[in-house]
């Protein structure tokens, strides 16, 4: 196959190396990632500056396409300018997981979606970890999904968020199909004092509410390896129902 | 009520300022929005630096909190730090329609989504213009539809994306409860040299391919104001459905 792989942690992050080792044994893999890490930008794409393209080496490992823009831009750059339509893109693997309200935020996940837009199938891969991260098991489980999950015949083209969680392969518990979690974060903003006495915020302090058993943050929190269809169609169909018999005067 | 007014456009635009203008006359309403134009920035939120505040007059007209981070941060900030709780988030009036897969990439309505995820419910809400823009009637369209919206009994919280044609308002055909569009844009990037030989891209070139009538493309271009209530789970209950009989080997 011939398979798209971006990131949002940028060119240079160990995840998207790792599943490029694993990923080019046995298919054509080709590189256009963020020049530097874009993570938390969401769907966001670049109008008000122009994109640039510079063709980069990682070591002896592999030579890419690095892009001044995010992990959206990249996705849709390839597209139409550097690569053409591909087989499958993935976007990973990302440092931390994408679970929950995170999925909106995620850089990782966007570029996936996007790629659904455009027409091809996508993987958007996450470990749960931020600290000694180990990739090898991660980029395994890509390979084999990979080799997988065109056999599923699922609607052509599709989107799963894959998130695994960071421990020993013989302690995952399993694969659970789940739903992206929705509650909100427990969060806060630590107000802080710059050396002239101007007050500035850090946003931080993330941790999940959710208890819905059959939520990604759930599954992965329990220790298991979370995969998550998504859309991209925002549209509350609930809410569209009953709105249908309402009348506005203006 | 308690209103919390941001967009992406920037806190001096001037679709920020009619709404605030006519939505003042009502209610009690606070501007915190970002110091510049963040158009584009889909749901990206600030984690790597730090978010300063700054209070800024507009003219006669406001003194609003000015943010150096995205509409969702303004959403965030205004939650936890500056406001507290409202009982609406109104983004917008932007500049240029938020429909179809626009919706994704649009910092308007994520500071609305955003909301829904704090509790509080919100519209988005975008005026089809990008020259010569006039406010009017679209302002004077959102203080009747914030009148009316509590009456209709949606679950709460809600979110609402708004899109109003630029036409004479007794032009305008009527209101249409509408899915989102989903198709691709017809897009393309302009490649081009810098006066020094090296390549860079302009993404531009949007055109709809909508064709379907029940979705916000086709009722704005038909001369109808859109309105499409939004969530923020992007689970594909309908895959996940297909999912639940396979077995993955690893």
């Amino acid at each position: 196959m011939r398979i798209l792989l971006t990131n949002d942690d940028g060119i240079y992050a160990e995840g998207l190396c790792a599943l490029y080792r694993c990923l080019s044994l046995d298919h054509e893999v080709i590189v256009v990632a963020p020049e530097a890490e874009r993570s938390a930008v969401g769907h966001a794409i670049t109008l008000s500056v122009p994109l640039r393209v510079r063709m980069v080496r990682r070591g002896r490992e592999f030579r890419g396409y690095a892009v001044n823009g995010t992990p959206a831009d990249c996705v849709k750059l390839a597209f139409y300018e550097l690569v053409g339509p591909v087989d499958m893109v993935i976007s990973g693997i990302n440092r931390g997981a994408n679970v929950g309200i995170n999925v909106l935020y995620s850089g990782t996940v966007s570029a996936a979606t996007e790629a659904t837009i455009l027409g091809m199938p996508a993987l958007a891969v996450s470990l749960d970890a931020y600290r000694q991260e180990s990739y090898c098991f991660a980029a395994y489980f890509v390979s084999v999904l990979v080799d997988q999950v065109f056999h599923w015949s699922l609607p052509f083209p599709f989107c799963l968020n894959v998130n695994i969680p960071h421990l020993p392969p013989q302690q995952i518990k399993g694969i659970k199909f789940t739903r992206q979690g929705t509650n909100r974060l427990r969060e806060r903003f630590e107000k802080r004092l710059d050396p002239h006495g101007n007050v500035y915020y850090w946003q931080c302090g993330e941790e999940f509410m959710e208890e819905d058993p059959e939520t990604d943050v759930v599954a992965l929190k329990q220790g298991y390896i979370s995969i998550t269809p998504l859309h991209h169609d925002l549209t509350h169909s609930e809410i569209l129902t009953r709105l249908e018999s309402i009348k506005i005067s203006y």
